[in-house]
């Protein structure tokens, strides 16, 4: 175990694999997590936020390993009976168990409790102590236009799996968007900041384009590390790839680099991609090459050890 | 088949069971129902309707008859987790597949859409063609005063299984509550209106509080007939005879048929109380005595034709 306090940036599957290692070697109420909202999707009334959920499940102990979503041995006759009610709206796929933290949560807002309020709420009831951070209170929602117009986030990545061009990126909310209590600070008084192999864009990129957030990872005296969520040049999971190379970023690591290079103090990056430590050394990065694909446990808590070490 | 317009005023289980005999009698889509939305109940922000879905359910063939009310084979593990993060509010019974309607309802309420537009889209949905009409799109909820304190009609049903002693009840909203589109023309339309064997405080009775429902069952041309909810001084189901006590009615199918004078033309009485049919005659009520109590479909379908021969 390292005497750390640790803070992390985090979207959703690749993420919380990374964190279920980083779990294993920090003490759990010494570690943070601000996790992107930005997914957050209104459906019949239910707000759901994806990444939260995903984060909080998997260090709860109770994901769907396999998916990477959702809860394990979850089951899904409310939905089967909501498309017998409606066919368009319920691509979503929302388990019964899983549905009980969107019931409550909508509820918890509405009632006047904020989006940390509920994660807090959530992840207690469910036995965490480490701290789950909404990026942000305020409303946050990134669209994607497509050549078929624009829509939610979800909706290209869950109904559509990716499949159009992306044309535009659009963040709704973070010209106004405020960074959760507790956000700043926790970046501000961790030993270490992680910024988890998420997507640069719509994971990372919008947590950083929360109101002060980018200039407090600037600020902050503590040694902040991501680990790079391109491989051999592809995406391990998702579209980063494909909206790198959309808006002009080189697709590899030291493209990703290059996004974070303003705060970045190290960057760990998968040793099929060796070749590219000294660019990113250029960019004043310290670059540790190691193997960042995780399969097993005993990669996680690996690729972790790395990262703390780094 | 009788080649009839009917329209019967429901509650729940009561009312449901016998309309599954009347269904058999009669073309689905001749059929209209008046259901009670006094039970309706707003938990964790979703509108429950108690009433409208036990006989949604049970006309379209889906309801867990055991229980009376629910969707047969449904699993809980909906509330189940949701009770991991609350406990206080998780008494009220909402199934996996049940749950769907409610998220529904609440949804397309929130749409801008009128309760009997939902009721409608649900029963279509389900592959109905009665008309299932709640009683008002208005709200009403009816509250009952026990020595500890007022409380949601649903709570002293259902949580607290009628264990408390009934001070009051109230029609909250019964002031202002209008019939809902359809209502009042089901009763002046129909060949036959029929009065369910409900409650006749808190399932009929809240529907007859609606704004110019009772002077429409008084003014109808049509045969307006009664089956009543107690059988030898006894509630067949639910507090009936709690309630009609606590208000100075006698508890008996004779307090029944004066409860409902004012626009009955015939009364259905069960065998048991054969002894009570010359009173009520004296109401100038013809009465019926048959068997009341429905066990098998039979049971449930010779009580129509007796109702429907009244």
């Amino acid at each position: 175990m390292y005497a750390l306090k640790v803070t992390a940036l985090a979207g959703g599957v690749g993420a919380a694999r990374f964190l279920t290692g980083l779990s294993r070697l920090i003490r759990e109420e010494e570690l943070s997590v601000i996790v992107n909202t930005g997914d957050d999707i209104k459906l019949f009334g239910l707000h759901i936020s994806p990444d939260v959920d995903i984060v909080t499940y998997t260090l709860a102990g109770i994901v769907d390993e396999e998916k990477g979503w959702g809860i394990k041995g979850d089951s899904f006759r409310y939905l089967d009976m909501l498309k017998r009610y409606n066919t368009s709206s319920t691509w979503f796929n929302v388990g019964d168990q899983d549905l009980a933290t969107h019931v409550y949560r909508t509820h918890r807002l509405a009632q006047g409790a904020s989006l940390s309020e509920v994660a807090r709420e959530v992840s207690h009831s469910l036995g965490l102590k480490t701290k789950i951070l909404p990026m942000s209170n305020d409303s946050f929602e990134t669209h994607i236009t497509t050549p078929r117009g624009s829509m939610h986030f979800e909706e290209y990545f869950v109904k559509d799996q990716c499949r159009d061009e992306i044309l535009n990126i659009e963040f709704r909310g973070a010209s106004s968007a405020k960074p959760a209590p507790q956000v700043l600070d926790a970046i501000l008084e961790a030993d270490r900041v992680i910024v988890c192999p998420s997507n640069p864009i719509v994971s990372i990129g919008t947590i950083l384009s929360v109101n002060g957030i980018r200039e407090t990872l600037q600020q902050t005296a503590a040694r902040v590390t991501a680990v790079s969520p391109i491989v051999a040049g592809m995406a391990l999971k998702g579209p980063a790839d494909k909206m790198l190379q959309r808006f002009g970023w080189e697709v590899s690591a030291y493209g990703v680099a290059k996004i974070y290079a303003d705060f970045l103090d190290a960057f760990v990056i998968d040793v099929k991609d060796v070749k590219e430590k000294s660019r990113i050394e250029k960019l004043g990065i310290d670059v540790l090459v190691t193997n960042t694909v995780m399969k097993s446990l005993e990669d996680k808590v690996s690729l972790a050890t790395a990262v703390l070490e780094s």
